[in-house]
């Protein structure tokens, strides 16, 4: 090599980030960017010493032909210039150093789909909010067939139609939304970001994405309404557990009701918590606490339970014949959240309201049936159902193909609740990315079926 | 650092539990409590040092910053104070502590569910205790399935009911009881825990779950039965082997008659003994033996297989004409156990005998059906029987769940075989700890499918 | 060791190759030819101290004793002659010598089926030329089934006919063709060999097979048709995506037919472009272009998904009316490719139009139906078709076997698209050698299930 | 440790077998004869230093207290005398010593079942045997769904049956056998030991199971029948591939009458052999040779697939009609080997020619059907064949359970190929057992579903 390529440490300093990444190994000089996310051993131990000498960390465990045997030659920027070497950069690395932490994000442009935002979630949220979020009833057998599910059904694809311009656009619940899905309400967005459900509340408005608000939610909700302008009449959700004190519920219903929300989610699927023991397993922080429901997050001795824990005040006695009470108290729409069998979403046709068939992404009974089952079984039992109400769907949905399928088999519109709490982890911008994200995949799984407008899926193309 | 965070020898010492362990890794004092059940070598190695200086392990394994990049800084204390050293401490530790050794049982507290206890058998009991209780017939085919089944089920919940008082008591076989489940006759418990069948029966005793106890108890029945006072009237039901030599047969009877036990489990599902072969493949313990009948454990050129050489005295020419010998010699309620075909279930109901739909673990006859497809078939075959007598149920059951898609579909009740075998290491706190979750378990699925007691369960549901 | 065993390091330095590898460990001198490919830790370390001294890699992971208790005492040739060793010897290996690199390809006559020019592919190509080949939308569901379909289906032989001459001759679309099967035209054929679809389109001469050539092939048509003797009469079969500018498709048509192409694949499954995320991940090479089509490669902040930036030409408003405009620029046959229902089939057939049941090979939309599924459903749904038009098949073929099942169930021939790829790896050689193991593999086939001809095959044998 | 308990090192050599192992780590002695199959890094490299000090190798490895928290005190025997050692015993060890060499085979009582023997036949014999033996066609689908397709298969027992006595004497194509299965006829059995198809003749003899003997057997078949003694009348059954030159199959089959043989199988699921890329892959010693047929192992530009290679004198024009010729020549019985479709079985049955259900153990056509998949399909189209003919079926059996399954549905008896060739890597002994593993397996599921001779299964056990 000649002396002419000497490189200097000087310049060696400036590659020490992700995205720009030198190491120094034996003297010659690397650049490891591209190769750092493949490195066998993990990303982070190359990060440590970007911009730095790295043959202590490199001699202890490979040999020395490693490097120059794995990458394109071109990856050797040259060789070190010994005479620029200072005291202060031959030292070890610090244990961290802020912009380069084991726990750091990759940036928001480089998440393609869903299950990135989740696997960003589980390496970079606390133990704690993971277990929170991620656990479900005791096998998670449910959890993981709500997802399954989707593969298993195959589209009858209809070609040859004009396609150019796919729109989808809907009515969901008597709000014009920008694309038949919505924020299912899940508890506690701020465990992910400071900002929790009024960032998700931003980063809905852009393509109008209805956003419900549960119970349970970090934030009261008038702080959650009121992170969107007025001006936009952004549409939100209410869900609602219903309290043992009956009296509670009815002045939180005048509070939402007073500001403007319309749409009241009675939750049904949660008289009794399920047994979620990932996150019984995990201590919880007792300053945790959800200021509309009074819930707070504690510990005893089954365990750290924040879903069985924070649950306590919901009435295990609330019944069918419940609903005329509810009806005196919200004069809005009503959708039952948690139908799991074609009787019940019938009875509630015959009643007259809206159901969302949703197993609490599987959190509270294991082996009860995916949503998508349950659409199928009512197709079959009662069809005239999708006639009379409106039917939601929620659960292990992540693509828009997967919304395309319930649609296809009647649904209005479905729910995604963990999407959005991982999308959350990047604020705003991450919500509206996952917003992009689906309906894009939605738009190309229309197009490809053969249909460009919503009102066009039917059974047959699956 | 400063000085003052000095830490002393003494101080550290103190921190030497599983629960509070402290190394110091090249003159740094860390906090490893947290850490050590997720270190991917093992917490043991890491308990071994709790209170010591680990610097020559470690430094044999990992590179320097290992420790500063893998944990919050939080976690690292200071400084080890160097003055404060002394010959005794800098010893390498003891091969063995007694409150650290690589087999210690985790507390109770955090066993979970079944499958915790099972886990922490598998790591804690004998090599021959774990091959005798987990195996079973060749490639282990049904043991699995039976478990599997289960999984394949979904519900069909029923919601919007009052569910606030969940009751799960119920009567089996005359006798009431607190839940809906029994202990399966399971051999030789006293491999486990000294007080094996004993301490079983007094972990029962709080919500009155009924024990069988295997004709190969570790004890006298006598000796298990007195273990819980008189007065309390607990509900033992007895399994029989039926004796070559019926005479001896007789005398047992009587003898278990005169407890006061009347019920009777008539095993017919071990003419001949299945092939277990981890069991054949660990050398027996030639002095356990199972007072009752008198068999022993043994060792021959087959191998170890404590299943099959203790059953030598079982008599495969015990047939149906025989029940009538049975009922002379038994006038307590008579229940054939083993039962794998419908039309079985069938032939017994005429003879107004008890049904316990069983594999026996799976250990007998690879491939023999689930209990729960037996069950599933005597619905569909010849569903009068359960109007006619009770139909119990065994095999892979390990949640509340599990027992609720039984009871759903005709069984009067279930056994749990393993679970408690796995449960009494623990002794008798382990029994009770099991018996908790379970019930709680199966409260939580009644609540969630909508049935507050046992006899609102239905095929519907399932 | 008699000193007349000596080996000299000039007879050493001569066996310094994959097929004929002498290492010097320790001062003993082994053949370790046959063993490095099984290597725990890969054969190119052990190439790559190919006719050396291996001692310090070797010692720095191994016992010494390792070596002899693995291998075979006839593998140790003898011992180092000290005296030979010469200092340029001693040095440690250079990084990568030209006939022993990580990335080499194995020898052709070792690639035994088409799964091992995949992984040859995989090892050998660029990362970018890897991505844009084997991904396929979003969770590539459709691209796996596609070949797992095949593995599920069981043929039902027929024995003890004559089956001394098989004969796979046959006729596709008009044209003859020395086996049932063609290559499905697939983009840039380039990324994997310079001469790209020229060294297809020789390597399909032998045998007749007609090739397909996509209008995002890396030459020009002409360029392609012209690299097999006009003499040959080779078949070509043309593949359009219709541009939204009609004009620029009808000049391309009628330049197309001029060279004497007369079969025409319109592609009706690419209206939108799958999302093929491994593809997205990579950035692309902006030099990379289409000359036909004139789509070039970039990059945008979606990624640089190649399958969808050269496809923004594609007009999504192509519809069956359209066919009447294709007629009129194209005398010849016309084939819709990319049918995925039973429905379009039958509607293809009643315009008369012979089809490709095709799902891009998983590309454009996952979930949609293997294509074997739908000509399963054609069977059931619509027979009649199958006297009326030819239809084709592609999509997860493998094997002789997968062909075969195809031509049972009606497929007049059937397409292989990526297989055809990772031959060209090899160039005109690979090609040629692929067609003979399929040629093979279908003859076997056939003989076995009882059949000599392509007519022969009936739906009874599977 | 006091002075008394030190460890001579001559008392300390005796102990250095597989059975009684002690090694010395850092001065002390350990008994490793129950660790060493458990050591995670296997326990040849314990074996290797039995009744030695490996104190060099232990360290390389492990941390000092890796011993002692491993395993219980009571395998530390004592300290070692260093007064005792002596140059000779501290060296490091052989090699290989003859008694403990890595290929070496465990006892054969340890053997339990035919996976056992599969296990140590892949560890033990030649890689070309291996290849040989274990390969199938192409993907090796059908190999393993033989398999699998018993263990989706459940029984449905009946119990309470005097099952006291339990015979599975049958009578097989008119002779005596002790069980209902017989040795499949599998080529050159001479590479897996020396005495070969005659090892198996006489390990065959004490339980009457009829052998088949290959055309390809290594011997002549004169030499194998010769094997037994002519009084013990044993059963063999000769299996003829059917010569391109009629004559010279004519010529063999009455030399095999002559020798009193009296069955003929007709192997007809070979005209083409199968392609088995992992035989072809290993190169074929050219020595190797089938003296009846005169078939020779070589090398071909395919690879040196010996089942390829040695099957080119195999007639494909071998037809129904041809079944008057063999009849000519052939006045004994005739069984038609390799069928696999319910057609094939009715033509053979309306001609009177008993079949063997079998797909070659996979190795000729991948996804042909496995032969209880053609048995079921025999059940339900064409059940009277069953009373015209016996039904033989092979390929996938290796379980007593699997052999009682297909008794049930119909078969005379099975047939079993590759699990006797791994028995013979144990010569006769090894037979021996095979047999009575199957039929000890065989007597306890025919106990165990309630019948007690062959002549009581029917399908309505299944």
């Amino acid at each position: 090599m000649a002396d002419s390529s000497l490189i200097s440490v000087e310049e060696i300093k400036k590659h020490n980030t992700i995205e720009d990444c030198w190491l120094v190994v034996n003297d010659e000089v690397w650049d490891l960017s591209e190769f750092a996310p493949d490195h066998p051993g993990g990303g982070e131990i190359i990060y440590k010493h970007a911009g730095r000498d790295a043959s202590l960390s490199y001699n202890g465990i490979h040999a020395q032909s490693v490097l120059s045997s794995n990458l394109d030659s071109s990856k050797l920027i040259g060789a070190l210039d010994k005479r620029s070497v200072t005291d202060e950069w031959s030292k070890p690395p610090p244990s961290a150093t802020p912009e380069l932490k084991l726990h750091d994000k990759p940036p928001l442009e480089t998440i393609m789909n869903s299950q990135d935002f989740e696997d960003v979630a589980q390496r970079t949220v606390t133990k704690k909010t993971w277990a929170f979020y991620s656990s479900a009833d005791t096998d998670c057998l449910t959890r993981d067939r709500n997802r399954e599910f989707f593969g298993r059904m195959w589209f009858r694809p209809r070609l040859l139609r004009d396609v150019k311009r796919v729109d989808t656009s809907t009515t969901i619940l008597g709000h014009a939304a920008g694309a038949p899905f919505f924020v299912s309400p899940a508890a506690m967005a701020k465990l992910v970001h400071p900002d929790g459900e009024r960032a998700m509340a931003r980063g809905c408005v852009p393509n109008r994405i209805p956003q419900g608000i549960s119970s349970n939610a970090s934030f009261p909700i008038e702080e959650i309404v009121s992170a969107v302008p007025k001006d936009k009449n952004h549409p939100f959700f209410f869900q609602l557990y219903v309290n043992k004190d009956r009296s509670k519920s009815e002045a939180l219903l005048k509070h939402v009701r007073a500001l403007g929300v319309d749409v009241c989610f009675a939750t049904i699927d949660a008289p009794q918590a399920g047994k979620r023991e990932a996150d019984e397993r995990v201590k919880a922080d007792e300053g945790v606490a959800a200021p509309m429901s009074g819930a707070k997050a504690s510990n005893d001795k089954k365990g750290g339970g924040m879903g069985r824990l924070m649950g306590g005040y919901i009435d295990p006695s609330f019944v069918w014949a419940d609903m005329t009470w509810l009806r005196r108290h919200w004069p809005g729409k009503i959708v039952v959240k948690g139908v799991q069998s074609w009787q019940d979403a019938k009875m509630s046709a015959d009643l007259g309201i809206h159901v969302l068939l949703s197993n609490h992404g599987g959190r509270n009974l294991d082996t009860s049936p995916p949503a998508i089952m349950t659409l199928l079984e009512c197709q079959m039992n009662c069809p005239e159902i999708f006639s009379q109400i409106e039917v939601l769907v929620d659960g292990g949905i992540r693509r828009g193909s997967d919304i395309l399928k319930c649609l296809c088999l009647g649904a209005t519109a479905v729910g995604l609740g963990r999407p959005f709490l991982y999308a959350t982890n990047y604020g705003q911008e991450g919500v509206e990315h996952l917003v992009e994200i689906l309906k894009s995949e939605l738009e190309t799984a229309m197009a490809l079926v053969g249909v460009t407008s919503i009102d066009q899926c039917q059974p047959g193309l699956v």
